[in-house]
């Protein structure tokens, strides 16, 4: 390149934000990041999770810094009130939703990103070829074609929201996006099964169809969507004058981890016409495993899949993706370039397509970078094992709750996924307390963190396996910590009020 | 906390996805930093940007990795492959578009929220009083009430989709969210001028409003909304029978950086009974400068902001935030809780409110982090000074423009945004071409890298300084690169076939 005369002095502090020492500031990136290492390293040792301090929630209600603070006044700050009070999901009994553990892999590649500092949205630099990198992987993943398009998001709730903008647009009968939801001459409907998970309904709402307009078909023994009941909705909605355009089937649900008939859901809609949206955001990726791809090999057959990197593929917050099939109608329902946007042959503003005609965002992280060192790093075929292991274990764990006369499984364990509750002689409502109470109890003592939900209006204690820490002993563990508490709760007197007043 | 008989070999590899050997893992750590850290010292020596070689692109097109590759070994790909073909806008004559060039600070607490690897859609941890904090700072900047929330995002166009949300689901007259856009008796319909950022029609689009209902003002000489034409667009929608429920005001166009007069509308949105939200993404930052308090102030009286932290603020890419005055509104709009998610007094499903309920994300990166390190550590008056010199500097260039004999001013520089072109004696297309031809070259060339509009219908050279490395001799070198090369062009045979050949 030609540089100007004008630059005398390059590169140096001047009144610049950058350090005016740049040996020290290396030191200081060192420290801190070693202390965050280390945490991890010693993570089993720790409390899965402990309540942050009342001190360091007021500090954390400061007024705005007006001067500047050295960076590692800063950081002792971080390292005393913000790094031991994490979400605990990065500790081997963490247990709870359904949240991925992490790899050191995929922090460095965030620790990257944030210091390349790219955007994303568009244009030509690397970044956009890492993405297309990522999600050509995603591709093969999926068995999705080259022709497919793709987009990495914030996780499976963005991309419900753009697959099913995409199917909203391609299906309805008018241009929806210049005209609105209220110009159809047909009221938009679609379809998914009564434990689809709540962002489809949320996305409902967001697009302008309502949340009326999702039909919530109920769901057969093993909470799978009945396909049955799906065709006479379908015609019903016909018969008085709607319009179904999609259906939204689960690669495990998050209640219970179970797997539609995508298979048969496919070809339903294949003869119906309407767009197959499969929220696979954690399940979809048991594809990877001998045993789980013959029934989910059927989501390659979807017009739309969204997906999480950030659980069961081990990549750190936050980190999903969508892939449309028809990449014209994907682009056709975001794409909209102003003057200031405009492409360009040659130049930075070259680089077509841009991500940003693929969903709402203009500007966007470099997020396909972590994931992009997470995949090289551990390979597809060991994260693929930590998939297989984890329900290899909920297997296992429901066997033994099965055993256990104390406890009761209360789903059947179809995935990665044990619904089940400590049972006593109580009332219905008493034994709900109680099994909150045993879940509660285990966080406070940063024994274990399971989740609650309820299965068939009962409390469940929900262990949802998406964590590469996690030994078998540790469940071991959960189980033994759960009959314990279970039979201290109900052995002392007034055992609930107790609980609930500490 | 009390640990289990089974934890015989704690926290130490196993089978898990964690390094055998974590001293070596801090090293690699080390080394991938410390060269993104060179590369950000020496960045004023290098291009600002560079094509992406095809060699690099064919490698970014391989196949999912199966096996597991050493760390060291994707380190060394990323340094040699990624690290140098960024978006450029880390370099001191990066000028395109409105993107931040980020801090060190910033990219620290990148690194270390990928090592924490928090999920910030909830529950009870220190990164919701982190991001709780951020908010708090955002109330301070912007004078909004105690009372307001706000949410972070991915950048405004986020922001604006769940500003709108909350004004659609508010004034609507119907419970939308429940019975859909096609339910509401009357049209909803909305206001921004034509000077607005497409972020607001892609959010009109994506929420069933349609295009065609936000009205697009008129702009006056200076680029801002027509407050006349405002209200006389306003009667005749209410006289045919639409219902008008948000106006969209710019504080800060993206095109010419123009300021809406936000006090004259606030006014008449109270008068009219309509939400006033401000797309404030990088401009409304300019309130923390004396000289455009004044101008801005009146941001206060608005119903909800959106503006970014990756762009004048300096945060690494992506970090924006929302804000809305009304909290009940803003959660009426989004929250909605299943049995899986489900609060509770104690324990980690504690912490409430969740954030998920303020917007359509479930999961949700710890992005607070970064903002929170860039504000403690340069204090909010030391960012206000760049985002006060980046404006000198807009005023200084436009005047050098404007002394030029070969260059015209295209636009008055309101803000931080200079657009202006190569003037010569051609007609009117080929005027065009040059001045794009000249923005190419000095991408290319790796000298500049501003970006291109159309300011009337004509080409512009669109200077956006939102950058604490430009200097003022960063300037001086672009106008004399651009007469360099205007002259070149013009006076070589066949000057832009040239060019286009290349």
């Amino acid at each position: 390149m030609s540089r100007g005369a004008g630059d005398a002095e390059p590169g140096r502090g001047g009144d610049s934000l950058d350090p005016a020492d740049w040996d020290a500031l290396k030191r200081s990136f060192h420290a801190a990041i070693d202390q965050a290492i280390d945490q991890l390293r010693d993570i089993r040792e720790q409390p899965v999770w402990r309540p942050t301090p009342e001190a360091v929630k007021a500090r954390l209600s400061s007024a705005l810094p007006r001067r500047p603070e050295a960076l590692d006044a800063v950081i002792r700050r971080f390292a005393e009130d913000i790094l031991p009070y994490g979400t605990g999901n990065i500790h081997p009994r963490f247990f709870g939703w359904v949240h991925g553990s992490g790899t050191l892999a995929g922090a460095l590649g965030e620790a990257l990103a944030g210091l390349m500092n790219c955007n994303v949205g568009g244009r030509d630099h690397v970044a956009v070829h890492v993405e297309r990198q990522v999600i050509g992987w995603c591709r093969e993943i999926f068995a999705y074609p080259a022709t497919s398009s793709g987009l990495l998001t914030s996780g499976t709730s963005m991309g419900t929201i753009i697959a099913l903008a995409a199917a909203r647009d391609a299906r309805a009968e008018i241009d929806v996006r210049q005209h609105g939801m209220a110009a159809a001459p047909r009221r938009l409907v679609g379809y998914a099964s009564s434990e689809a998970h709540s962002c489809v309904a949320k996305a409902f709402d967001l697009l302008g169809f309502g949340r009326d307009a999702l039909r919530l078909v109920p769901v057969d023994a093993d909470f799978r969507l009945s396909l049955p009941r799906l065709a006479e909705m379908i015609a019903a909605d016909r018969a008085l004058g709607f319009h179904p355009i999609v259906v939204v089937a689960s690669a495990g649900t998050v209640n219970t981890g179970a797997i539609d008939d995508l298979a048969g859901i496919a070809a339903l809609c294949r003869a119906e016409g309407l767009w197959l949206h499969v929220d696979a955001a954690f399940g979809g990726l048991a594809v990877l495993t001998p045993e789980f791809a013959p029934r989910l090999g059927a989501v390659a057959e979807a017009d739309s899949i969204a997906f999480d990197f950030h659980k069961w593929l081990q990549v750190p917050y936050d980190a999903g993706a969508v892939l449309v099939k028809d990449a014209g109608a994907h682009r056709a329902a975001f794409a909209d370039r102003r003057d200031y946007l405009a492409p360009a042959k040659r130049g930075l503003a070259g680089g077509e397509p841009w991500f940003c005609d693929y969903g709402p965002e203009l500007s966007r992280g470099f997020r396909a970078l972590k994931v992009w060192f997470t995949i090289k790093t551990h390979g597809i075929d060991r994260l693929a094992e930590v998939i297989a292991r984890n329900c290899r274990q909920a297997r296992r764990l429901g066997r033994l709750v099965a055993e256990r006369r104390e406890l009761e499984l209360l789903a059947p364990v179809s995935l990665n996924i044990v619904c089940f509750r400590f049972a006593a002689a109580l009332d219905a409502a008493a034994l709900d307390r109680l099994n909150e109470a045993i879940v509660a109890e285990l966080q406070l003592s940063g024994i274990a963190a399971p989740s609650t939900t309820k299965i068939g209006g009962r409390a469940a204690i929900r262990v949802a396996l998406t964590n590469h820490r996690t030994r078998d002993e540790d469940l071991d563990l959960l189980l033994s910590e759960v009959r314990r508490l279970g039979r201290e709760f109900t052995s002392a007197p007034a055992p609930l009020l107790a609980v609930d007043g500490r």
